[in-house]
């Protein structure tokens, strides 16, 4: 099953026209005719079974067939992390984390942080390639670079967990299922004294994800993981 | 902490010398002088602790002042797994799978695989890199490309899983703790009925890894972490 991204898709919408590139890939790569199904998602819950009307490789029409909205499913999983100097790893991360089954992520500056700029439109692509292949209908929140300042004040997740490879306390042993949660995920020279005692004072608990020493990116995939599988 | 690699360090070794990469990394890189304490494994267990008595960027010599042995953790965690096309998804897996603290690695050539040709040197280098960077004292063992016949009839884990995405039982639920376990991973297009029927003979049981459709690496890491959590 190949399934298609058109995130102004809405629910009564009877008619759609894809872009010259989908188009292509349609008509080209994957030499559909009219007649044929393609389903397509608004990465908001919706799955849209669409039958090609017209295969124009540069302008491709479906008409909407059905229509069925899928909740998100909850708990939500929310991981703030400090993006990785190597941008491929953090495109990793955001490809693997959208695959798990994350809800929302927030890339984040923090005094120790190795990357101070992102490119959020690039990082959106990965997200909803990812969110392609692995057939989910939600497209996960990107939030733009948040400055700690900003980040801290502003969580609302009830279950809060912070990365820290010197709490005895494994993560699997604290996790109280059925909760919104958000873990943090520090850069590679890990948070700063005054990160850490600001985040224990709102709540978040220090929690071990492995024994191993793990990169930045490998911790929010082991953790996600984790939590995915207690809560 | 910077952990190096000697594979051939006996625990009766009195001194070391770096090859010429090794030293230059120390004396130029870390700029290590001479008395500064170096730390190297075999990657058998054994951690050694070293004085620098010559900083030599060419051939740097250092002076073994302690030894000391880890037990390899129990019960073990291998995973057979079908190489991806593409070789990068192949290494982010072996560099993943390593950080988090896989024993035992063996690329399989199946019916449908898309990988029929692996470069062992190379994978080992990842396993080796990925070892020292999370700071562990055994190099996982990686077995050369095997042929599903092979393979099948020369299993010896007692617990046995087949990662299959239209089974009902979740991984998690099917663990059975402190047992030796391997999990199977087939290629993208899965693995063919006639393996599936014969992995199910040898007592595998299908497991559902995730939701979500994910990629041959994407599972692997899944497993994994899920395995580690549970074992």
């Amino acid at each position: 099953m190949n399934l298609f991204y058109a995130p102004d898709l809405n629910p009564d919408d009877k008619l759609f026209v894809f872009d010259k590139n989908e188009s292509r890939h349609i008509s080209r790569v994957l030499r559909k005719n009219i007649g044929e199904i393609v389903w397509i998602t608004n990465g908001k819950g919706g799955l849209f079974k669409t039958k090609i009307i017209d295969n124009n490789p540069n302008k491709t029409k479906v008409e909407i067939i059905d229509y069925q909205y899928y909740e998100k499913k909850s708990p939500k999983i929310h991981i703030a992390i400090a993006p990785t100097k190597s941008n491929d790893r953090m495109e990793w991360f955001l490809e693997k984390a959208t695959e798990i089954g994350i809800d929302e992520i927030t890339p984040l500056l923090t005094e120790h942080s190795e990357r101070k700029k992102i490119n959020t439109e690039r990082y959106n692509r990965v997200l909803v390639a990812a969110m392609k292949q692995s057939l989910q209908y939600h497209l996960p929140r990107l939030n733009p670079l948040t400055s700690w300042k900003d980040f801290i004040i502003g969580v609302k997740e009830q279950q809060r967990l912070i990365a820290y490879c010197q709490s005895k306390e494994k993560i699997s042993n604290l996790i109280r299922p059925k909760k919104d949660t958000i873990l943090l995920i520090g850069p590679e020279g890990g948070f700063s004294e005054s990160e850490f005692e600001q985040a224990v004072q709102r709540d978040f608990q220090p929690v071990l994800l492995s024994e191993n020493r793990l990169r930045t990116e490998t911790a929010g995939i082991v953790g996600l993981t984790t939590i995915k599988l207690n809560l």
